[in-house]
């Protein structure tokens, strides 16, 4: 019974071209999403999807802004490392997951090879990692992290040996992997390494 | 006058094959990597290449090999953090050499959607830090990180926040990223972190 909220019409349509994109995107990488397979597999028409998106690598752009739109709100437990491990056990959640981690996968492979999604790629990460940097400030005001340090220094030293191991190996990403993350960025920080 | 080594007409037919897949790798990705393109780039045979390599992900996992023979010897100064900052500078050089970058950009993305890459990719990293796993065992010797520390994992800490900087965002590796990933690690080892 939920009231139909403006330009909920044009949010269905976005919701669906976005979903397809992602399918596609998935099973074949950027050279295999052609619009007009994204127009079919989302069941809207060929022309809005060339009107309103034009090319693959805006539609991928365009999924990106959505994936940061989606991602969870930080974490604030009152202590960094709690605060940290939930940071770490999402990041783990989503690229273990199959159908996100292969999302993942067939994006930052895009972005290889495509200024335009590298380029949309980084603005993901620049949110998400603006988006958790606060667990870091807040530490910095409890004490629990020396003054000065650089707060999305230490949110991406969490990330970082996660995707590194993601990308560049077949081992599945286990919970004492994500431990190891979150202790290592906070010996760093302890040791002003991102001061 | 060099003497011609035993087996040197198949080690040039070999050095010739995949240079050719490194370039056709750059230029147009795993999906462009035709093993009748890379024989007429190559200036041997395709039959040659068809019977000894048979497929692209195949050509793929032999470069890769190649990558891992050539890659330079551990560093040995007798300081920890001296032999981490040359391979932390070793991996900022190679990612931010527009060929060598390019390449290893093609390579992953090609791992992550192809199986036998992935694990070629894999083989090529364990045995470039099981080379450099050394500096670490040394150094627990030395006294310099806690008896126990895994090696291996020391080496990837160093090299995790350089692929994942490389490999998410358009900015270039500075000499201060590759400072501050050794850094890190080191703090972390010396914590207990990979202990």
């Amino acid at each position: 019974m939920a009231a139909e909220r403006p330009g909920g019409r044009t949010a269905a349509v976005r919701d669906a071209v976005l979903s397809a994109t992602a399918d596609l995107l998935i099973e074949a990488g950027l050279e295999g999403l052609e619009l007009t397979a994204v127009a079919e597999r989302a069941g809207v028409g060929k022309s809005t999807v060339y009107r309103r998106w034009g090319t693959a690598p805006a539609l991928v752009a365009d999924l990106l802004v959505d994936m940061a739109d989606q991602s969870l709100p930080r974490a604030d437990t009152g202590s960094l490392r709690n605060d940290l491990w939930a940071n770490a056990k999402l990041v783990r959640r989503t690229l273990n997951d199959p159908r996100q981690g292969n999302l993942f996968k067939a994006v930052i492979a895009a972005a290889t090879c495509d200024q335009r999604t590298a380029a949309a790629l980084q603005v993901f990460y620049d949110r998400r990692i603006d988006e958790w940097a606060g667990c870091v400030t807040d530490a910095v005001e409890r004490g629990e992290v020396p003054a000065g340090t650089d707060a999305a220094a230490v949110i991406r030293q969490v990330s970082a040996p996660l995707y590194y191991q993601f990308l560049t190996s077949t081992r599945a990403l286990t919970v004492a992997d994500a431990h190891r993350a979150v202790d290592a960025a906070i010996a760093a920080a302890v040791a002003e390494v991102f001061t």
